[in-house]
């Protein structure tokens, strides 16, 4: 392996042009960062200010071993949706237990992602298919807005699934706080105006690049800034819960003693792990090609390994790659993941100055604004295209989705990796395998079924697209059986293997069994276009010896013709 | 899906011929069930008898749905382990919860399985390779050697892996019972004599063919009968632990209470459900092949589920097809499950008849019995042929076996079943992908690495080996990437895809993608050679009409060399 530490050198240079770009980008996705992190923790169940926690050393850990140019590491929604599920069964949301819960998901899913960095378990992204993903995220999007319409109109949540959870704030209606509910609408009705007017008002103010997107991005906290100050004068804020007092200061290093309980959070930490990895390795993926820079899921499994190890040591909880957060670093000019740095520096800044600024803002503005920022994630466009394209994949969208809201999210997601890794298998237990013949006139070969081709009495010549191992072998046996079967004495088969580059132990013993099997039948077994290092293996356990192997198929049919085997009409 | 009762009746018609091989195949696979149903259910930690209930109407259920002409269904030593390792947090053994266990542990695996067969999930053989299933099978045969040492030498087992037993039983040999341990050892001489001498023997006394099989394989129960006969007749049966009380007559049929702690015993009946199917399709496999019938792994899957619910019902624990039986049954003559019936109406007169005599079996003779059963179950066969072979294989066999051993029997399957999806997930996750270019004259087109083939100056051609979906497209697309940064402006990219026969919704977005992401940068994506379902897929979504497709890759090279693009000197 290369050197694991600033893997970001090898693409890019650090020069005048991506300290101003990461410096920009950094202003911008801190703005947004700010009140992210304090929603986002209390998402988690955790008191607000660990948000700011999680956004300081996490941010270095990423710049020191992930790759990707302008990945926005730190509290996500989903991942803190996954703590809090995580817990609950544990402990009560705010405890000391509880915070000690999320600092062992923090330090057992760092160290999970950092030992699968090292191991080069980047594949592991295949766990879960894009439509299953699409549908987790979506359903956990409604879940979290499910949950914070509750803070929103000052009802306490109870329900165990989103159902549940709906009737229950059905049933209390009449236990709505007025006031809170006011502020979580205003601050709704302000953030959507935010979104949609800022830009184009201040581009009629004559603001453009840098200025505009600044001054956009900041709309949202501005709009909290506003509502909050409103209460703070009018006095009105004692009578709505709020952030509360907030730590001044860096937070104080402290680990927590591992219990035995922690042990039955493990799962958890691996599926916090998975997660986000997943999720930020797909984001990944497109800054990658937007910045014509490689992808390297390996090093972004240390980058995020070392986030949420050093996220545990500051006293926090699970971060990953923010979708939202990611695009607007990218859009903002960040080269490097020295953004992220920047963006380390001025969250010390924040946490040293403003916390008590942020402790009066109002949970009912923190639940709207998350709202605002998870509604994006309810892909329904993914969901229509599986729909229009690959019904089994429309249907993993609606069962892990489905499954998100009724089961909670640690069973949804447990639910949709069962259904991509059954995916996976059911494609891989189905090669697809051609029964071939010559095009007349020609040396090449093509399906039976789609050209008309000539083939030879009593042979079949089979090509079988894809590798062979276990998952595959017991197939691609049947089939020859059926087509042996339908044969008669001394029929031959001839094995093409142009499209097979890898062959496992079971397939490799298969082949040898199928060898024996034919010869105890006096029928014949023979190999064309045999790749290198499939011959190697062959040649390892002596097949090469006892096999006739041919170079080409057109080389093996000769050879059939000269034995005697008779041409068959042109088949259609 | 045809008429899943009595699948068997497609493959043979029953004449007198196919029910004298069945019947005799009974009485001698009967023969080695009775003393082997009692071993079983000893280990399984239940009352000896219960071992019989268990080879009644689960062989019945078996012949309903089940297809295999020969595959032998009863108590296995595997799931045996399985059932004792799965309930020992809950009971203790013997107890009345722990038979509940077991039974609910049958009920269950029976539900799962017969489910599973239902919805055609045969593709869940590829759960478990076949080096990492012969490595848990492995170490599962020596866990239950060094547990029966225990039993054979009347030290009371303690330990919660096996180095702990093992070193438990060295440090409490002064506990030894002496006439235990020499009932122990006659009982393993005279089954290791009765395997090596007696087919010998007999065969010298002339007898051949039936008559010779029935004696060689009532050998071990002969070898059983005679030390009990010794022990009772010199009244030493009273000093050594016996099988004791079985009660006479046919089992009392009735189901466990269903407590809520059955519920954490669900994973473990998943976990004996896809052990026990994978051990009997791959013997379903060898029958299939040898009598040349199909093997339909979603009959198996209903058949051992019909034969797990109807063993719950009988009281009894989870059963499966077993190796040694099967292949005594196959090569006694059977020829369709009947031979099952057979032996079920064989081991009804048994308990009719013969459980006063078997009362008085001691346990270390069924020790012993288990041990020399087990002792072929350690395939090292297997290791040593991954060790020459395929080393991940080989890795894949090692670390299932210690797993088993350090870990337990679950916890070891658990470890071999992630073991194998992540070499599934690992080999999808790396296509082949060849750079090719034409053989010189000819309108072939080949891997540039193995052949002198004229390329086009900035274009690449490139065949992906394998369908493309979610698991393996970005690979594609960063090898895709690699290749476009190498070339110039206006590069072009033709992707063959001869070797696709199958594209997700996620590889064709990224399909989409790539070509928008090309034409961004002034460059060209082309298809060709593209398969009949999947143009259908394409035209779904309007891909056709954008991406330039050809019918054959020489038609794109043609078609590029027309708008210019130049011959590259011929590479090696």
């Amino acid at each position: 392996m290369n050197n694991p530490l600033l893997p970001w050198l090898k693409d890019t240079r650090i020069t005048g042009d991506t300290l101003a770009g990461d410096a920009s980008a950094a202003v911008i996705v801190t703005l947004m960062l700010i009140p992210q992190s304090l929603a986002y923790a209390l998402l988690a169940g955790l008191p607000a200010h660990i948000g700011l926690y999680a956004s300081v050393l996490p941010l270095l850990g990423y710049a020191l071993f992930g790759r990707s140019p302008a990945l926005a590491v730190g509290p996500v929604a989903i991942t803190s949706i996954m703590t809090y599920d995580a817990l609950l069964p544990y402990a009560t949301p705010g405890s000391p237990e509880w915070v000690s819960g999320a600092i062992f998901l923090a330090l057992a899913s760092g160290a999970l992602l950092m030992l699968f960095g090292f191991l080069r378990f980047g594949f592991l992204a295949a766990l879960l298919s894009h439509p299953v993903m699409s549908g987790f995220i979506s359903g956990a999007a409604v879940l979290i807005i499910i949950g914070q319409l509750g803070t929103l109109s000052g009802i306490a949540a109870s329900g165990s699934n989103a159902f549940e959870q709906l009737r229950h704030i059905a049933q209390h209606l009449h236990e709505i706080n007025l006031l809170t509910l006011v502020i979580g609408l205003s601050t709704l009705a302000l953030l959507l105006l935010a979104r949609t007017k800022a830009q184009p008002f201040f581009l009629r103010l004559g603001l453009r690049g840098f200025w505009l997107n600044l001054v956009t991005k900041a709309a949202p906290l501005a709009a909290i800034a506003v509502i909050t100050l409103v209460l703070v004068v009018t006095g009105l804020s004692a009578h709505t819960a709020t952030v509360g007092s907030i730590p001044a200061g860096l937070p104080v290093v402290a680990l927590p003693e591992m219990g035995s309980a922690f042990s039955a959070l493990f799962i958890s930490a691996l599926l916090i792990a998975v997660v986000g990895f997943i999720e930020s390795v797909s984001m990944a993926r497109t800054v990658g090609r937007a910045r014509e820079v490689p992808t390297d899921p390996d090093a972004e499994l240390r980058g995020l390994g070392a986030a949420n190890l050093l996220s545990g040591m500051s006293g926090a909880f699970p971060v990953t790659g923010g979708l939202a957060r990611t695009v607007v670093n990218m859009d903002a000019g960040a080269r490097t993941p020295l953004a992220g740095v920047f963006s380390a520096l001025l969250m010390v800044i924040v946490l040293l100055g403003a916390a008590q600024f942020l402790s009066a803002l109002p949970l009912a503005s923190l639940a709207a604004l998350i709202i605002v920022a998870i509604w994006s994630l309810i892909d329904l466009k993914t969901l229509r295209a599986s729909l229009k394209f690959d019904r089994s994949d429309a249907a993993g969208w609606l069962v892990t989705f489905f499954g998100v809201l009724v089961l909670g999210v640690e069973q949804g997601v447990m639910l949709g990796i069962a259904l991509s890794i059954g995916t996976v298998l059911w494609r891989q237990s189905r090669p697809h395998i051609a029964v071939i013949g010559r095009l007349p006139g020609t040396e090449h070969f093509r399906n039976v079924n789609r050209h008309e081709v000539d083939t030879l009495e009593n042979v079949v010549f089979l090509r079988v697209d894809g590798n062979l191992f276990f998952a595959n072998w017991d197939r691609v046996r049947e089939f020859i059986d059926q087509q042996v079967a339908s044969l008669g004495a001394s029929a031959q088969v001839v094995l093409n293997l142009a499209s097979v580059s890898d062959i496992d132990s079971t397939a490799l013993e298969g082949i040898e069994a199928l060898f024996k099997d034919l010869a105890r039948r006096q029928m014949g077994l023979h190999l064309c276009e045999v790749k290198g290092p499939i011959a190697d293996k062959l040649k390892r356990v002596e097949l090469n010896q006892r096999v006739p192997t041919y170079l080409s198929t057109h080389q093996a049919y000769e050879a059939l013709m000269d034995q005697g085997y008779r041409l068959r009409a042109a088949q259609s």
